[in-house]
């Protein structure tokens, strides 16, 4: 094995001395040669750099040389200077930890960021226009990345190579030099592939997860293959991903944790939701439009998602399957309940308790659950294959069936679109979930979540089978723009805005039926005016529609 | 072979006699038993029927049978008493000839009509809000309607069939009783399976097109398998549609042609569009983005697409494949030019000329060309696997990226949203052309096809990659939405609204960064004054922002 001109570059303690953990986690001897203090890394990272990371929902992220970087910057105070300042294009498959993320946020060290985040200090930057975000499809992502369609204007570096570096985290390496991840896979499999440097922090302190992941290989069209899965848990690859060993500049040893928070609580409301979703997949059961163990389920992040997972741990269905994005804490409850039999994701994000629970019990879990690139996890082929049921919280839902997920008033990025629109627009049934009123600074339900129109519209009418909310649920299946409004405002609005909501429809088909136009009634002079008056009065109680 | 309790009930002529034609083309004699006069099946059709049609792009859709039932109404004045009025749901995979839709329409008999239409009548009665009609993504219709979703209100029939009777032309029946199609498959195999009865009319003047097709089999989940598929023309199926006989009520001998217009004429704009499109292909194919016989194309329906088709005919990209939803006239032209390798869709919409040139030269085209039902034509799953190239005309596009398919000002449907949202969002290259402007009554630029936000959004920004105009050429890929505005108005918008929608864009990002909302910044108080301008105005010059 040659040593790579940047491994040359690096001014490293001269043969640093590998722990006896890092030599238990490290199959192949090749790469403790490169092993490297954080401090040296740093100055190779300059300007403008393209980096990628590991990591997924706050789990499975480099949290070493990050940190690092933001040290090293921050000490030296560079940002303040037009000539040291350093600006980074940061890829990540979703969100990391704040302390790495939300730090080089707010040291202003974020050019760019795709697709997904959260964390304070990054939408801060990202709504002040510092930072450059788009959000994508999460299944699409990693495959743009491989396409070069984020690296078009990128002005230094291999130009066959999109990033110039990955930085991934590790839970052990295979004697081929192949990546065992952590409790994520995410986008790295793709980020891996696309980086010209590679540096691999191999964290010692989480379990070494090898087995727990389905890492199969991506082909670029023409050459692409079918996925062969008909059921959560077929196995389509292998359990490392595979590295470029002459790519790898260095190799850490990292002992930090992730650092997840404890989830959503459950609420009142979020109890009610998942009662009436509970009740309607008893319908489908009974009247023979979904199996009896019901088909594969997806399940957002928060609240609704941990009622309705925590409804079904104590519900009527038996070994039922999970395909989803995403594990929460409340998916051990429906492990151990004995009703769940399979679950697959592409990331695990339980909180610290969650994951002590996990570790300890870990022989109950291994043979039921696999992870999987996001690219494979969300991808709109498996979804519609099995059938998915999915279920997903969005911002707002208008009259018609149109979601907002993403940008509050239609212009204030929250943390992204995700895989909300990859399960929604493919599954069998696509559910959204919300509390119909969230409160507002100066009202209590100052903000109704169902609207005339949705201010940024991420998943369309096309979409969507049923709508739910604390006041009831709408199957918006089979019917017309004309028959859903009605349907929507009854079952889901508010009481404080079904009302106002029946007289837009109202005003807006007499108006539309007029002209010839009644297909989807709109008044647009006032399609917006709850948002408008929100912008003015804090709430969104309009007083009429003239 | 029993005779079916409807077949009984037919009061027909007694053992009608098959002509030649009917013979040479009905392999199985049984079939010839239950031959019909179409107006001994009308009394069978009832009020608030649910009918399926075989049919896509006004192309092999039943020609007889339902002219047959609408002379009976009209000759009848059956309409004008509500004891004898008879409304139908009407199934169909898209649009059928005017001759037999828009007359259904045009009397009245339409109560629902789903996925898809083409038709004065037709579009009418929706926005007259006498006919309820949704659009679907066209990969999605035919597994919603076999999972009931259709149906969930049917008062009467088999409760396990959706469809009370399903009408579909064949050119031929094979001795399994199978059936051949004519030049589209749609949503007829689905149709049949969902039918408690069929009627089969038999066209023996359209020729036998036994060969052509590659039908496969439709499971529900979870018994759904992997399609198959990595290459146009492989074929994962049968050459005729599976029927149950016990359900085939009658035949039917036709001899009426598909009602299909001329295609859409090339004009200067659309070859400017075409040209920029073409180039920029070229610059994706030298920078190594695309092969050099680019990856498979899809176009849709429309002056612009025939002058892209006919641009590639001449063009510099041989060896080209085709994996579409509808093939026009201008593909016999890229055939012919050796250019094209192999084409595969769910229908031929040719003109009639263009329908004459292809049968006379059938030998030229057979073995290069495959038709699939528009479950597979359409599929995302496969979409995305060949990485097509997807192109499609909208009504309008937003500054950031998102576009409106289907109602002017946000209520009028014009046809739906077809297959737009199946190839879009799932290619590899995602292609929106539009003129900039269209002219209004009073303005030959009087409508701009480039919008602050449209009036309503059936592909969002997370789904186009390029924007294109007789002006320019946007390339979005990327790009953030602050990035992506000042691109897609600086290409493509046209000079007497650039600088009102940079106006628009400049006031929104000053007033958004203001509060903090700077992500995708929008006026939303004026956000449609484009458009509630033009419904004042009969234009979309506006005056000011204020």
């Amino acid at each position: 094995m040659h040593t790579t001109p940047f491994l040359r570059n690096v001014s490293r303690a001269t043969s640093l001395t590998p722990s006896a953990a890092l030599l238990e986690r490290v199959k192949r001897p090749g790469y403790l040669q490169k092993l490297a203090k954080p401090e040296d890394l740093v100055p190779m990272f300059k300007h403008d750099d393209y980096i990628g990371w590991s990591g997924f929902t706050g789990v499975g992220y480099p949290k070493t040389i990050p940190t690092a970087i933001a040290d090293d910057i921050e000490s030296k105070n560079l940002q303040a200077n037009p000539e040291t300042k350093k600006k980074f294009n940061l890829f990540v498959g979703a969100s990391v930890g704040p302390e790495v993320e939300d730090r080089w946020a707010a040291l202003d060290m974020i050019a760019r960021r795709y697709p997904h985040q959260v964390g304070k200090e990054v939408s801060k930057g990202i709504n002040a226009g510092r930072i450059e975000f788009a959000d994508k499809h999460l299944s699409m992502f990693p495959q743009d990345l491989t396409y070069g369609y984020y690296s078009l204007h990128k002005k230094h570096g291999d130009p066959k190579k999109p990033l110039d570096w990955a930085i991934v985290e590790a839970t052990s390496i295979n004697s081929d030099g192949h990546i065992i991840p952590g409790a994520s896979v995410g986008a790295s499999p793709e980020i891996l592939q696309s980086a010209e440097k590679i540096i691999i922090e191999v964290n010692t302190r989480i379990p070494n997860l090898e087995g727990l992941h389905d890492i199969n290989s991506s082909f670029l069209p023409p050459h692409r293959q079918p996925y062969l899965i008909t059921h959560p848990s077929d196995r389509i690859g292998s359990t490392a991903i595979p590295v470029d060993p002459d790519r790898v500049v260095a190799i850490i040893e990292s002992d930090k944790p992730d650092n997840t928070g404890s989830n959503a609580p459950e609420n009142d409301e979020s109890r009610a939701i998942a009662k009436h979703l509970i009740e309607f997949l008893e319908k489908e059961v009974k009247e023979g439009r979904l199996p009896k163990s019901l088909l594969p389920l997806q399940s957002g992040i928060g609240n609704v998602a941990n009622s309705i997972i925590g409804g079904l741990a104590e519900g009527p269905f038996d070994n039922v399957q999970v395909w989803t994005e995403v594990l929460q804490d409340t998916f051990l409850r429906f492990f151990d309940s004995g009703k769940l039999d399979f679950a697959t994701a592409t990331s695990i994000r339980f909180s610290p308790d969650g994951f002590d629970h996990f570790y300890k019990n870990w022989t109950n879990y291994k043979d039921r659950l696999l992870l999987r690139s996001q690219q494979v996890a969300n991808s709109p082929e498996i979804i519609r294959r099995l059938g998915i049921i999915a279920m997903n919280t969005p911002l707002e839902v208008d009259i018609y069936g149109h979601a907002n997920s993403t940008n509050a008033l239609g212009s204030r990025m929250l943390n992204g679109l995700g895989g909300s629109a990859d399960f929604l627009r493919n599954a069998k049934i696509s559910i959204m979930h919300t509390p119909s009123t969230r409160p507002s600074k100066n009202d209590p339900t100052g903000i109704s979540c169902i609207v005339p129109f949705a201010s940024h519209v991420d998943q369309t009418e096309h979409d969507l089978d049923v709508i739910v909310t604390e006041q009831g649920l709408a199957d918006v299946r089979g019917l017309s723009p004309r028959e859903r409004a009605k349907v929507i405002i009854d079952k889901c609005a508010h009481p404080d805005y079904k009302d106002l909501l029946h007289s837009y429809y109202d005003r807006s088909l007499h108006e539309c039926l007029k002209r010839g136009a009644g297909h989807e009634p709109h008044m647009l002079r006032n399609a917006f005016k709850f948002h408008t008056h929100f912008l003015e009065h804090g709430n969104m109680k309009v007083k009429n529609w003239d």
